[in-house]
């Protein structure tokens, strides 16, 4: 599904505020310092580094080891750190960072870095960033302004100091959100104008984007990587076949065979939903609104329905429809008693949550991210996350998807920085396919796979250039 | 796989010269009227009709009941017809068309005489004419021309008849292939440039007509269904997950469990294939030349291999790729006794048969359509169709899948045929994906299946229309 | 399903006395020796024996073509034969066999000449005979009596010729159905009772041995080898799970993708038919009087239901049963238009096909084997095969299937024959498990699938001997 | 595999020793009473209760809540609750119950209660008491002495407690691992032999009543519920087919698409493992000994290999034989960096970890229950739960899995307790089809699953009763 915008910036840094339900994150549980806010502490690295802002310096040796777990699934950005390192492409580029920060990301800025470039980076997220994470990152002297918790004025501080420093002059943006393009093009119009380019990666800053290009003020080149082939894929079919499953599983147990679900919407996250639903025992209905995508949920043998339809009946409920109020509250008083009901497709919006919160109807939080929402009959439904996106708020995005995202993030910024000029217009640009099917390439040898060549008479035969692109750019894969 | 295109127009028409080895073909097995050509006979309907020629006008009623048990198969076009007979949308619509003729081409010429159409209508394979499948179509009035086993000089003849005769001035054109185009702007350019729009269905003919267009000598509208999202997905992905087992069994009756089999290309028709080979039990390999579909084919549990790696050890050799030449003889010197090898992809260009018709290999026939080519040392090889697309050889295609060409065929005559003037200028167009989503939801029904819509408030959410269409044009799928 | 047994011994031969739809069989379509029996005929081979009756010595060439095409996909009888060759495990050992004769049988005939044993052999049906493999044997100097379309009386006379013979004095029956067995006990006792041992494969000849061994009649050993696990999962459960989707499309040519089904039986046929039509992306229901079967089924992810929940949606309607009557004129009354019914299960009870032979409903045949049975109102359903098995009838059982069968018969009368003197007493006997587990061995080679071997310090602490059996009896796999 | 049995009667109890990594378990963090051992705690419930001892009597109400959440998803077993509660069929039944005390067994000892029993329970292992539902079932009356943590001599002390009390006599014993009978037979003879039945759930105390009653020394009959039909295939193959995933996913975080697994063993364990990563796109080879199960795993798409042919390039290691020294050390030092290396067999013994506890190689605990093993060269193994059973340790067992157990144990006390004099002699007994049969029934209204009824003519045809059993007992299922 076209995934829908979400109109406030700060939505998006709020909705997800998840404290996880995983069991793998690391979170820190030391005692806090007695509440002083980062801002208010002098720092310092072992190596007398000051240029940073984290929670806890002490900690960079956990957020190392953190960072050298993340590289082991993560083979497809090192492989391009190795391969570029020689070359430094992006020498003299100088990159403010805005994106969540954590073990994965490190990954990423740390590249960025060995490829040549310098960075200042702040988090897009007021609660997701790794503390530990960050003081490895300023413990090897990368100016790093993140800790989890911070204020709304903290957000903005943060980056700040990424925009603003002295000796300073940024020329690239990597953006997540939008939120560092906006405070440059609000705030340092004339900083903004010198960029060579903005790598933007979420739905939310890519909309944006059009939206100011369409408005005639985007001044510099800007790359969608957003919709990129290789992360569409990965982000959406892929990911999620693994993390319905593991998020179901992690917070409540539940035993998938024999169980009737109801996915809502079959687009890439529903197909996925439903593919790891039905290898696992489950009998699988699909909602759709699409004739497309019904037809093809058909043919891939599941039960298009109206939610009316089997709602009395199903186990477990699935939203993947990027849409508002898929389910509402007459949906959900029809449901049968136990049913776990939850979002896989966009922000909150999916389940109107909202109407639970009545007087009839008592919560009761069972676990972290599990409430149990008790009908005045005693009917409970197991609602998780709150209505927010299950698959991040109760299971873990595995580092393989992040890597893919990640190089194509690396690859953009260096497209857009060593273009010849002229190049690129102030616009929003889709990645090259040569450089999707790059991405791609990196991540084949985690798999042992191993890539034909075409000979000559081949590439002759089909008109295609032996080293690519492959396909044309409507190619449906 | 992208596809080529065979540069000899008559190539296409030779290359699928198939006798099939279904076991559900009616071929007519009748004594040969001493082997006059069916021009020379003077042929009458029982009704008195004489603008026709086909083979046999006596076995009209076998081809009637062919052309019922189509009908209950093809339900989407069925439902177009009585939806819209009463509109009649193709009143004063006059076509020539140019097709395979067979007992579901016949529900498509039906539906289009039902909505108003008049057709003349030859055949675009010399050898694919269902004789008593023309028959019924001449019977009740339709003038038809075309019968198997025609001589290149009967081909051109038969679309002559439709293009030219007595008060008869077409104004749509319905091809496969390109060549009642061809012949009309060859030989009747006066009349060509009064059509109003050709709808053309085959790489071939498609590729002819970009040519055409990039040439500046279309001068009317174009309608490139070959590439309808509904289209390709059916005569790839879902047609081939069924044909590749059918085609492999009729022919060979081999069990696929626990085989090892390589597919050559992870497009939609290999990506088929491997699904349908791995739901039976066999281990299935992938080569690739396309990153992105390497790892696609990885992520879906296949390994990306080179050719030489499992060459040695499989038991069934499928092609897929679109390309020439994909197996070679050095690839067939190393295949272990008893391989079965066959094509799925296009033309007879994958498997370099050529290379086996040397002195030292001894070929044979079998059976029907399959040969075994027999090493010195007494290896054999079981070879499908000699190289030719074993789909089309070797097993049926589904009547629904053809309905859903067929409704999309009769969609672009309707479009262009009722497009306001100027809407429609002299260049190829891809049918408007509203239509695409029209076709699906036309076959929804056979499913039992049932959309939802969207609320007034979710299309406003979405910024999409209730009715259509629902996803932008780069959408995947 | 524990399957019952016909009570009528002429039952077995007669209801499967199938015209196959399959394209593969090469029936003799010669002109037909103008009605003469073989048993009138002179027969010589070309090295002139003349011990054997069959239809044409002539064709012997043509069988042994297919004689050798079956030996390429039975490779554990023919590691067997190679195995074995050098000892003669069978050496003195006079055979009467009565089986099927087809190229599958012949390679098992075949192989136990090249064990040493002696043999006379007549076929088990009076239309199964491949005429051109029986010449085909004769042509190799084996006495044969065997030839398809034969009299009831003819059925006899032939055994007879294989029990009576000059200086023939048989010691081992190899029977499929009990027919040699009855023949020999009732008419020659005196040469039965010296019989060493009898091997009979079909679920009605063991059930008359077992009845025999109650009312104490059975004076000799004999061996059940259609219990042995790995005949029964082969012949059920994949053996099904590829022949449903064959014979389905054979003769149908359906498109399983998005279809619903019934499959009435969740036994090892049930499984095996479930699984293909959802691997092609049907939608499938089952039904079962057994809880613990339907648990299964519902673990599996099929909706378990009672029949008239579904009966008006299906498109596919499959018998697995075992029992009769599972479908009645009434259900198939509700079922809808174009409907096809088969049965997978058992003889031709299990759909009551006479209540559909009634004046009202008019029977069109479409197809070899594929009526139309039409309702007043016009409706129609698909009959396969008269409701007799489908697998029989419309799809090819896989040699590789009947090799583990044959070796399984083979082994037994291995055992049999060489049993030490009161091993075995006059009752009916299971196969060894070891001896199940060499047969599977024998087959893993088509597989390229290597065992692994237990260490010392393993087998001991297993308690398991390193040659195996390597599972109790009450093993279920 | 037929699994092997632990020598010493501790090992069983220590080996499970395992502190989970779920998320999902509700472990009492509270600050611990300053150590004093609930032995010499004064025990009081809310209403004056004291025949029992818990550690914390004041967690009652949260026990309860798990309790409830439990019974949501153990279906059956409360539906015989229901079904027989009027009945009271266990009224006078005096039991010992020695199992694992948790949410799960709670609802099994409740139901037992409501059956009419008067009980006294303890723990059979020393780590796996849920303390708070040890209070809950104290707070309602259910003499319980159990407590996480306690030592061995406690551990018998419990026993001792629910054998020995003021008016007690009892008259049952359900026991998981033979400490209960082994105690009773050994210090209270006299107090054994007049007990009615035994009812034994594991492979270890199942094992060792074959032995009592081979050695005779079974004075009373018992029942053997580990290898009834239901239970087998829950426990193993539909179970495990969930916990590796959950296992694998919570403990590491991996995907599975692409990765290439190894899994030594093909019993149903095996294959629920290698069906569950095949759904997940996993490439999965599989090492046996066995030619049988080497076959199916050839039929059901699976490379058989030896382990040294795919060790170095393979991501995940499961065993899954039930023997011993399955990978050891020279296997470990070929696998690559980053296997994940986990046991799903039997015990802790299929992987040789002891070789792992050397100088050379330095051991680093990640997470609870992951533990890399590091090599000289920089070499890592990812180790799950130190080898011991990875879906113990790692992941949740469903309740669902627990209530076929649970209703399979109660079924099998209130057969033993109610059968006639004579039925059962001293001996071990499987639990009669019947009531397998039964204990399915009463799980099929969880997935809304109907049954259908022979009519009397088809029972009769079959040779069945109409209300079962329905298969013979050698029926493999």
């Amino acid at each position: 599904m076209s995934l829908p915008v979400a109109k406030d910036p700060m939505a998006r840094r709020r909705s997800s505020a998840t404290s996880t339900c995983s069991s793998s994150s690391y979170t820190d549980t030391s005692s806090d310092d007695e509440g002083v806010s980062p801002r208010e502490k002098v720092q310092k690295s072992s190596k007398g580094f000051t240029d940073f802002c984290v929670k806890n310096i002490g900690q960079a040796s956990f957020g190392r080891r953190e960072i050298e777990i993340a590289e082991q699934e993560m083979p497809g950005i090192i492989a391009l750190r190795k391969r570029a390192e020689a070359d430094k492409p992006l020498e003299r580029a100088k990159i403010v960072g805005c994106t969540h920060i954590n073990a994965q990301t490190a990954v990423l800025i740390e590249t960025l870095v060995a490829l040549g470039a310098s960075v200042r980076w702040a988090p897009c997220n007021i609660y997701s960033t790794q503390n530990e994470v960050a003081a490895a990152l300023a413990e090897v002297g990368i100016p790093v302004f993140a800790w989890k918790g911070e204020t709304e004025d903290d957000f903005w501080w943060c980056i700040d100091r990424c925009v603003q420093a002295d000796g300073w002059q940024p020329n690239m943006i990597l953006d997540d959100g939008g939120d560092a393009t906006h405070l440059m093009l609000k705030k340092y119009p004339a900083t903004f104008n010198l960029i060579k380019g903005i790598v933007e990666e979420s739905v939310t800053g890519v909309h944006r984007l059009y939206q100011l290009a369409k408005a005639g003020k985007l001044s510099v080149p800007a790359m969608n990587v957003n919709d990129s082939v290789t992360k569409t894929k990965f982000d959406n079919l892929y990911s999620c076949r693994e993390s319905i499953l593991d998020a179901l599983k992690r917070s409540t147990d539940v035993m998938f065979g024999g169980k009737q679900a109801l996915v809502c919407g079959y687009g890439e996250v529903g197909k996925g939903c439903c593919s790891a639903l039905k290898g696992m025992g489950s009998v699988v209905y699909v909602t759709e609104i699409d004739p497309i995508c019904a037809l093809q949920a058909c043919m891939d043998g599941f039960r298009v329905v109206k939610m009316n339809e089997v709602i009395r009946n199903v186990d477990i409920l699935v939203t993947a429809t990027g849409n508002k109020n898929v389910v509402t509250r007459e949906h959900m008083d029809k449901l049968k008693n136990g049913c776990i009901v939850c979002n896989m497709g966009h922000s909150n919006t999916e389940i109107d949550v909202q109407s639970l919160r009545s007087p009839e109807l008592n919560w009761e939080k069972v676990r972290s991210q599990v409430d149990h929402v008790i009908w005045p009959d005693g009917k409970r439904i197991v609602l998780l996350a709150e209505g927010r996106l299950v698959n991040l708020s109760c299971s873990s995005i595995p580092s393989f998807v992040v890597s893919i995202t990640a190089a194509t993030q690396a690859l953009a910024l260096i497209e857009l920085f060593n273009a010849s000029p002229g190049r690129y217009k102030s616009d929003v640009y889709l990645l090259p396919k040569k450089m999707d099917e790059y991405v791609a390439s990196l991540h084949l040898p985690t798999f042992d796979a191993h890539l034909t060549e075409l000979t000559d008479e081949q590439a002759k035969y089909m008109g295609l250039n032996k080293a690519g692109p492959f396909k044309p750019n409507y190619y449906r894969y």
